[in-house]
């Protein structure tokens, strides 16, 4: 089934049950006003959206409205957790690279992982606010999954049935301000500015054969400022699946329902895919010419993430999203 | 006035007043079901818990119950937010002239701040359960405020008024687990585990003269075993105050209602007045006789952390935790 949260109706917006074509959808307030209280109770929520769910797929919804991506808050507006591990470690080892730094070797083993803010994500179609066009502003193309409660200490394989929904992430990212903020060691904090999710959410039965092995088949398919960047495939190259990140994250605390965990930037070893974020694209450039020709965003540029079925229907709809000043923003 | 979270009720809990005097509480169903919704709607919520709190402590409220801390959650049993700072510099520059580092200057002008885990706090009197006794685990002594929506880019005196509620903090560190995660570059996460915050929450004019400056004036009191381990004064030696913590935090992104931000563990260069967690200690046996003493918590170990006023009354009431091993767990 699909979900998202329309915009109206307070801060977690008001949560509707969306069509497979992304066509139509319905509020479903008596079953649950919002994707939390889903989440809060899955395991009876569930079954009554599937209702609605067939429902809408057959054209028998009674009160079914168009549903307009730009109406949107990210599927959860506010979360209790946002964790973004960085799993597809060739990024990480091309990154390091081209500063020339070594990885080191238990990189490949042992998942990055770091705590984001999630006390007020961004809609899908909304605008990336930035105070400055220096901050070296980015987007990550990534994919996330949305948890019911995990236990602590809890091993991959019983993570894998804890996992609700999936969603596509634009993980912003401020590039000139990371260097700074990590050496200090305390991770990274004003360098993740506000994330955006797509406008729907799904579940793993949606996906069909694309869902294995913990990760997602698919290529994700990026375009900027209208043009091809990259459709680097979430499926190849994930050293570390969905499931995995989930243990690493549950290894010393629960994780209440409505966690998301996210994949970190998707990234292939076959370059011929493109990037899902301009600093993979600037690595590359500075380790085949000596410096990076790409500039990060500014006012005015555009990003578009989305992944399409087999059949080449979008699954989630866009992420589509402007860089725009925030109050008293001057460019760079 | 003073709040309260009781366990049941759900995830959230169910939000009490408390009277002043910490004896009696009054749930407020009809004016805000949790601490979160009063906090997404202060400005029409908070004038109505007043009068509550007038009556209750005046012996006028009709459905007063005896106020137990140990029915009590988190005043915020889950929130969308979690950032803790580390404000008492001297602190920071200690633990690292123990471990032979120095500290760089920009520490005293651009605060330390990790983004915490917030999905699943656990209760002031709950056990802190560990898997392994090896995780080193330790305490911090720590005070939080909580805030109301604060716009990106709000200057620190702007800040200050978006300060809705203060709390006190068990910030639970796993300290055998931080040199690895931090050498990995992307802050701390499995070494941070479920924090515990004080059973009531209080508004900043319950504090009198003791809340100034954007500080709170008052010894934070901590026992260890029962025994007296530290009361350092949480107004002395804070180099940056709660404000400039909230524009740290709010510099790329705004700050939705109901963030806590904490000061770090509390700390004086006054070494007489003892230490905020264990870890502290250690440096300071370190740099005295070479190598540390005092041990971490073992399962069974209890630590308690309160704030008293002038007339030595609990503002807070009491964290009391006892250390317990979570399944499987096995002593170091």
């Amino acid at each position: 089934m699909k979900l998202a949260s329309l915009k109206h109706g307070g801060r977690d917006g008001t949560l509707v049950v969306v069509s497979r074509d992304l066509s139509r959808c319905q509020t479903v307030g008596g079953v649950a006003p919002t994707l939390q209280q889903a989440l809060d109770a899955w395991d009876t929520v569930a079954p009554e959206l599937e209702l609605v769910y067939d429902m809408l797929n057959h054209g028998h919804a009674r009160h079914a409205i168009p549903f307009e991506p730009k109406h949107c808050h990210s599927p959860l507006p506010r979360a209790y957790q946002w964790a973004d591990g960085s799993a597809y470690v060739n990024h990480v080892e091309l990154v390091r690279q081209a500063r020339g730094a070594a990885m080191p070797p238990e990189f490949w083993t042992d998942p990055l992982m770091y705590q984001g803010g999630s006390d007020s994500f961004i809609g899908p179609c909304d605008p990336i606010l930035a105070a400055s066009e220096d901050w070296g502003i980015d987007f990550e193309a990534e994919v996330a999954v949305v948890t019911g409660d995990v236990p602590m200490g809890a091993a991959p394989a019983a993570c894998e049935q804890h996992i609700r929904l999936l969603m596509l992430v634009n993980d912003v990212s401020l590039r000139n301000l990371i260097p700074a903020e990590l050496a200090k060691g305390f991770g990274f904090f004003q360098s993740k500015p506000a994330t955006a999710f797509s406008p729907v959410a799904v579940t793993p039965d949606e996906l069909g054969a694309a869902w294995r092995d913990g990760k997602l088949h698919l290529p994700i398919v990026v375009h900027h400022n209208g043009a091809l960047f990259g459709r680097p495939n979430a499926g190849i190259d994930m050293t570390f699946s969905f499931p995995q990140l989930m243990a690493h994250a549950a290894k010393t605390r629960e994780l209440e329902a409505g966690s998301i965990i996210g994949s970190g930037t998707v990234s292939n070893t076959d370059r011929s895919t493109g990037s899902g974020c301009i600093a993979e694209k600037r690595c590359l450039e500075t380790l085949a010419d000596g410096q990076p020709a790409t500039p990060f965003m500014g006012f005015g540029d555009r990003v578009r993430i989305e992944m399409f079925d087999a059949a080449g229907n979008s699954i989630f709809g866009a992420i589509d999203q402007a860089v725009a000043a925030a109050g008293g923003g001057v460019p760079g």
